[in-house]
């Protein structure tokens, strides 16, 4: 893999800076009130994202190495820890759109104020740890900067009007078409995965570590809305073998006949559907990668397509390699969609690829001391690996180690397919 | 009965004018975010409130009588009906917090153009079948004055700082002690109870009939919370027999222990109590009536007082009296939370009284007819009536002969107790 | 209305005997799985009832009035008590068909013991209290032999096939028409209503008061299959504007479209239904009683038809005249499924008639004292009543001022409809 | 591992008899009733495990190998498929216990007239594919074996008395204290796993195959009672930091404070238990594997103890070493019920051992062809594999390559721990 291109930065105070106001820009186009509301209990307000990525400066970096601290609001303590039971009680999940008080403009100072007297830590800062934790909160702060695109994307497609999150120019004129699906080959054989050199890594990454492979092959290209399409008009949603049992029982149970944000554009007619998007309804692009897929979708279009999906090994040890390029849809962009993929193989960006790999701990994990070690490890169980970023992922967040993880049922997240099968 | 003071208008305009000032003067001492919020599905937003009042005068009156009527906007008819069958489809009741597009500040516009159109049609209506719906609007619009705040106070009560929702000079000094309870004899016989006069009626009210009633007694005040302490000290809420077999389920489901705004001040001291009110947390006064009960613990509560719940028809035999006073403490004092009785009988104010009647039709009743008839007669099952206005009621809303009525597990609304017996 | 042919018995050892030999009949043609099996919440298996109506006698007679008493298995008080906490604990109601131990052919044990000891204490007892208790435990156990109908009625239902409970020379044939529907008028007034006389009544039946009525009319016979499916040709269950909302929306969310025990015969056509009787699967009989029914169906085709369900005062004012003659298809002949009527108007026996009227207490209402006041006092909210008895019922535990009631959503009794209107 | 000491069987016919006469013995002590009964939805009638292995054969093999193959009762068809869509509709689940028909007797006469088809095909058959089938349906008879103990202990639990399946001599005298722990180590590297040789194996446990392994150590025997109880007494079921975050929230929801069977012996005291066993409630012994755990707990258990659970790959690559004994309590002795461990390291029976792997496909993994394929594969998400066999397995159905699997929540199954740690 190519390093991804980065600015690497002497400077933390300037990354720090631009990445807190990076969260703060995605907020504008937002009103007091869209950033308010909860619109089911796994999203969260944006406003309380712009709150609890400020608590965790405050609570794991300035009450630790600044002098005389003293909390903002003693109350954000509670009000804005996510699952740390380390610090102490939390407000229960599903309520967080009950939180009016404090109001958007007490948050957006709380953050100012966070933020001067980081910057005033910075200046004099030398402590390596206290730099390791900033690098953590900063990349924690990335991660919530994809939530809220997740989040304000559920709550407004429950608004029956479908109202647009931002407008741009898009969609972005498609030059050529999609490259042809063709199958990258590995050998198999002792590989390592895991996170390796200098940047930063979660902890979940670690330790690189051997794994032994079979001969398989990935697809070069992700699942477009016209192949998923065609699992849909063969009856994919309807035929209990193509999917696994309790995929099946979730199918049934939410009467689930498509992809998350997809509507059927007038009556029943199959072929005729539009897409929510954040930057509003469009009709559905056929060349586009397919997205807001759950793992039993994925699972199920992979089984109908005779391939499978791949284990996160078999993506690593093919993301990591030098000939693949980063490149793809990121957030920086603005275009807060996936693109249709052209030319070369883009393992990175776009959407998130589910992998069959459940999320565990690598050998020899051990997650971190203290109340941040709450951070990844305990959520090791029932849920399933995705690699790769996505649209909504900022490009200098991701790398070939990465490991997202949701539950199978999940879709509000932006995920798709790339197929894999043995050789 | 006194007739209630009111300045009988005779200018709908002025009466217009102000009963749709004093709406938007109770959401002012709340934020953009306090008005979008909605705390369970029982409860709406405030905006929800403020649109919907609005959206009754668009669609009953102005879409009627409006010469080349044109919505505000077509796409609030769906947003901001509320359960009208007869004007098509509504958002789902438990998704109005999620409404947050069109945003306070365009509601309030949506409000001054209906408020403007509608004058103008009063300036020149003379159809009693207009003036007829303009004064149900009002009636409606008062009903959901009360709704606010309701609906503001379970709010503010799911955040863990029990927030204020206004300042006041309160609780008032007591001059004197509360009256001691004492019982308001009533021969039986027949009666009439229903709506009598000229005046403004729900349907619900009509028609006038006959009754017969055994000789009973109404209790001359309210039951206080010293009362209800009394109650719970003695371990009314873990013995069965007090209960209803479904409100002794209902107690253990939901491990009730205490009146929904209740919180023991410190550690597990049965004695101490907070009361979260609409002006603040206060200690508990054992003076003032109790409030936030539902039926079911208001029944249990007179069963272990050796009384019994009154039905509708004893207390309107008994409120319509002319010896009974109209006084009481009505939403018009800006103090939101029931005050001591003291002295004379106080039938109305302070905290609607739970009846034992089922909340069914009078002998001849007839809905109106078109849309506005489903008001009142679909909700007439499952339901207990309540009487008397409360502390949230506007004190020209209230008369002998209103029924309001809630689910016998409903404990948001402001009621409370008074007892009556068998003689 | 005429008084029941009963052999008014002198001699309470015979009735006894007869009526507790009668329960066991109708366990006769199960098998023992059938009996232990509880198909819902509300059900009971069949053993279940077999040795509860055992554990009253038991319980409130033989510990009480027997020398030397000891209990028959002291687990028992535990197991077969239902719902009396002045007894102690119970066995939680929806885990009774989990009790698979004392099996059936002990509990018959238990009943013969029982029996016996109870024929011993009834050779010499002449304290009035305890042959007053006899009775009750007496009435309780008729109550109980419908329970048995219904509940297996519903457990069968639940099986693909459809089993049969017992095969009967039935449909009978119908030698003429079902009378034409006319109106039975009443002047209205001052009536009486309640239990009168010396006979038995259970609490909830007195004290016998004066109630005042408008008048009104009730049609001489009961909805039958043929008007039901008129309500439903003509879209009954798709107009909201016939429904209750709280029936509307139990309608949607549990997809009612039909009576409980109706399938359609073939396919879509909603001219074709066959329906699950004791007796078997039939084809729908157009002339026979509708039954299976709903207060919210009841209520719904009342609208619909232009009438009213009748208020319980009114139904009892009408049916304890002396002109209205006690007939009618009751459980004494073993036909567990209505009749058709013919000739006379027939309030008794067929199926339980839904009313308008809540369940709540009389004017002047006292449970009896002790445990056996648990009876019917602590059920008297959110049930409403029903009048008449049914096909289910023995005919010698039915009269005019009989009170059954049933939550708005049950409809598992032998429930339907005599309408009433206005005059 | 020392190769099971098996009768290697020349006669599939004799062993056919065997295994079908085994599963009839389980039943044996059991009523009608306690036959016919469902505990949960999880959990079946034992009547239906007898019904749905015959069921197995007549579907799979009868149906394609018997010349002129007519079925037993078309019915049973639907009533006794488990989850075989490619065989067509089931029965739901859940109302497993409401089929009280067939009774007991008729599904006894199922299995004698399946059963003496077999033979009959048994006596000819030279039909490789045909016999794999049969071995398949006698090792998911042997599976239903384990199921029946696992399900009608739970039914008997949820018996207020605590009911006794079965007396035996027990608890054995045992001879010597239990083993001290000790580390079984292993040096890592390549290792293979999988079913190899030519026993049976489920298709699960294919293709045999290469795995890299860290070096790591095993923990020479169970946790016991006394293990677990150190951790209840340290408060583990309180600490949120030693559980995964799913664990916690179902801990809390489900208030679970001990294993599945275990009860207070008297009030609060946290040193005196009871343990519900098969063979009727015992005092905790505390050299006794503990068992009736859940992943979530098992994981807790590990951290707490810091240690590790062991992966199926560390588990089975020790398992299958020849210094391991295959001995230990199996369903063979007639004690359900773990036994302490003594001497040599045991890795089989007693208890299932949680191991952290999810229950995943090998590496090019294909399910059989045609509905039996069914087995396996539609599991594979969201399930955790247990090794080793239990007191509940017959000793010649488990393997060093056996994947048995729950989900996180179960509890029900006869489930323990073995502790792992890295090297």
């Amino acid at each position: 893999m190519l390093t991804p291109v980065r600015d690497l930065e002497q400077n933390m105070a300037a990354r720090f800076g631009r990445v807190r106001a990076a969260t703060c820009q995605l907020a504008e186009p937002l009103s007091t009130e869209d950033c308010c509301a909860q619109s089911m209990a796994d999203a969260s307000p944006v406003k309380w994202h712009l709150a609890h990525s400020t608590w965790f400066f405050e609570t794991f970096v300035l009450e630790r190495f600044e002098p005389n601290f003293a909390p903002f609001d003693p109350a954000f303590r509670v009000l804005f820890n996510s699952y740390y039971h380390g610090v102490g009680a939390q407000h229960p999940r599903p309520q967080r759109g009950l939180i009016t008080r404090p109001d958007l403009a007490s948050v957006l100072r709380y953050r100012a104020a966070v933020d001067e007297r980081m910057q005033r830590l910075l200046a004099r800062c030398e402590d390596a740890a206290c730099l390791a934790l900033i690098e953590l909160g900063l990349q924690h702060e990335q991660q919530h900067q994809e939530l809220v695109l997740m989040d304000i994307k559920h709550l407004l497609s429950c608004h029956p009007l479908w109202p647009m999150y931002r407008t741009v120019q898009w969609p972005q004129v498609v030059a050529s078409p999609p490259a042809q699906p063709a199958w990258i080959s590995h050998l198999g054989g002792l590989e390592q995965i895991g996170h390796a050199g200098e940047g930063f890594g979660f902890d979940n990454e670690s330790p690189r570590h051997r794994v032994y492979l079979e001969p398989f092959a990935l697809c070069s290209r992700l699942v477009t809305n016209g192949d998923y399409l065609g699992f849909m008009q063969d009856g994919g949603y309807e035929q209990p073998a193509l999917w696994l049992a309790q995929g099946w029982d979730w199918r049934e149970a939410n009467t689930i006949h498509a992809p998350q944000y997809w509507r059927r554009a007038q009556g029943n007619d199959d072929a005729l559907w539009r897409e929510f998007t954040l930057h509003g309804a469009v009709d559905l692009a056929l060349q586009q990668p397919v997205v807001h897929l759950s793992y039993f979708e994925a699972d199920a279009y992979a089984r109908w397509s005779g391939a499978r999906l791949p284990t996160e090994a078999e993506w690593e040890a093919v993301a990591q390699a030098e000939s693949i390029p980063f490149s793809g849809q990121f957030a920086d962009s603005g275009v807060f969609h996936p693109a249709a993929e052209q030319g070369a193989p883009q393992l990175f960006g776009n959407v998130w690829q589910w992998t069959r790999s459940s999320y565990d701990a690598y050998p020899g994990f051990t997650p971190a001391g203290g109340a941040v070690g709450e951070y990844n490890g305990k959520f090791m169980v029932n849920q399933y690996v995705l690699r790769g970023g996505s649209c909504a992922t900022p490009s200098d967040h991701i790398r070939a180690s990465y490991r997202n993880f949701f539950p199978t049922t999940a879709r509000w997240q932006f995920a798709g397919v790339r197929l894999a099968r043995d050789l």
